[in-house]
């Protein structure tokens, strides 16, 4: 039975504990400075499916089933499967859910289903209605660009505050029991915008949205900054996360060298020429099943704070000219 | 604290109340037979906007405004708001959520989302999380035939087994106690695929879907054809429901006039030419919302089962030549 604190916020009475986790990337993010904490590593962004879209749609699938593999799970041990990536109509989790048979719920935050799920999911098992549930996320690079951008083909030039969507998938088992970090608290994000229209600035839209809802989680939890080894924020970028940085000084809070951003960490942004950084819905979700989830493991980290955030626009919302809505979600995880 | 029951269902120990809920259609579905159970009918399906997306945005907010007007609460009174509908990276819903301010969850499920939204609810107020929620989701027609179908400018004669996307936004208000209509079960759908890929035939799709919860429902809740007064299915069509009937049947299933259909309630489908009838995230929602919600509360049915059916393909998916995975999820409400 959980308990709702403050006006945004969530408290587990049991807290959920990740018992699994699991990731595959494409070639760029095993190249990157994170590629040793991966799991499987992509040579081929198509996966030897037919096309962009489908090999996303594997990518999550393959998490999935390495994820109940290392506990030697089948998927009918699993209640629920939670997930959503980018693709119009989630496309990709839903022919997942088709493979993996497990009774499912289409999530759809952009680039804050990751946390979306995590929260959702630990409410179930907090609630009593699973024992057991898998979640996740995914995204690629190929078949997002051409769905919000351009064909690649076309070459059409990057803008200096674009991020690079990766190619990532990222899936967590909870368990009600079990050895493992814990998810304790969460924080449900508001729909925020503040005008931002231009699609090639997401990380601008997204970190007033990441700052209130590390404001709120900090008021209705009783946190501050040093109830946290690390906060990381997913994925904001250089730009955003420069914009957060300065959210949260105006509002008294220097978070330092604890405030680190998914979408930074994934690329060595100079050599591989990822302008601002990362982003897509596999980003924060193969980072945080790769790095943070071992770091917690190996007890590096006590206490972290995810903040996933979520640019919610289309591609129809920017040419009718609206601006940006932005959402952001929080969970706190000890080890 | 709720409990799971059998391999997909789930029973709230304390059924969450019903105790409000709006809707708003567009003009033919307001000259259609339900005319008089609807809210607010619109003369133009453009609501004032600048575009057929923004209406329905639009249709969604002011839904979610009247559920709360008519029991004289703010939106600050409520814990979440969970929604989705069927535009790319639900554009509708983000931009509701955005005006309503209101910690949001974003969902997909396409036509199936006004149960997984009612299922999700439940649990999160069941669970302990939340004392108030809001629920809703909404289609457009003009909308949804530029971007699943052609242009309507274009005129391109209809399928006779097409369905209607209907212009209709659906909201309900959930509460811990009051007075009302009470969710007592639920089961959760699983992805089910029987190899259709006729996407002017989503309801043979959808079949299948609907069959496999509705059994997985009774045998898992230990229920069957004598526990509900009327099972309604949103949004097969004529031809979807026939498949379902002879699904049914094979399994010695014959629900006879207590199997309704959302989708075949909502038009005079011979005098309106909507063909197999109605369809979208709307169509479930604006007549649960209107017709069945009224007849529960007054007492013309006291136990009905929800099961609103989804199909999950995108124009990608079809394209590139994927059949439609379908989805349904049922809820169990009592008078």
């Amino acid at each position: 039975m959980g308990d709702k604190c403050g006006q945004q916020s969530l408290i587990f009475s049991q807290p959920p504990v990740i018992i699994s986790g699991a990731n595959i990337v494409g070639p760029e993010e095993g190249e990157g400075p994170l590629g040793s904490y991966f799991d499987w590593i992509l040579d081929d962004p198509l996966f030897g499916e037919k096309s962009w879209e489908m090999a996303e749609c594997k990518m999550l699938e393959e998490s999935a089933k390495l994820a109940l593999q290392k506990i030697e799970l089948q998927t009918q041990d699993v209640d629920f499967f939670l997930a959503g990536d980018l693709l119009n109509q989630i496309i990709s989790s839903n022919y997942a859910a088709r493979g993996l048979e497990i009774p499912f719920f289409g999530l759809f935050g952009a680039c804050s289903t990751f946390a979306e799920a995590l929260l959702l999911g630990s409410m179930l098992m907090d609630g009593g209605f699973a024992h057991r549930v898998l979640l996740g996320s995914c995204s690629h690079h190929l078949s997002a660009e051409r769905q919000f951008r351009y064909p690649v083909e076309q070459g059409v030039q990057r803008s200096a505050t674009a991020q690079w969507t990766t190619t990532a998938s990222g899936v967590l088992v909870l368990e009600a029991q079990g050895e493992g970090p814990r998810v304790n608290m969460g924080t449900v994000g508001k729909v925020v915008d503040m005008g931002i229209s231009d699609v090639n600035n997401m990380g601008a839209a997204m970190a007033p949205a990441a700052a209130d809802t590390i404001l709120t989680h900090f008021q209705d939890t009783e946190t501050n900054p040093d109830s946290y080894d690390v906060i990381v924020t997913g994925d904001l970028g250089s730009v955003g996360q420069a914009a957060l940085v300065e959210l949260l000084k105006q509002r008294g809070f220097d978070l330092g060298e604890k405030l680190q951003d998914c979408g930074i960490l994934i690329y060595d942004t100079c050599e591989q020429d990822m302008h601002a950084g990362g982003s897509g819905c596999g980003c924060a979700a193969a980072v945080f099943t790769g790095l943070f989830l071992r770091k917690l493991r190996e007890k590096q980290h006590q206490n972290l704070l995810l903040v996933a955030t979520g640019a919610l626009m289309s591609p129809i919302s920017s040419q009718q000219g609206e601006s940006i809505p932005a959402i952001a979600h929080a969970v706190a995880v000890s080890s």
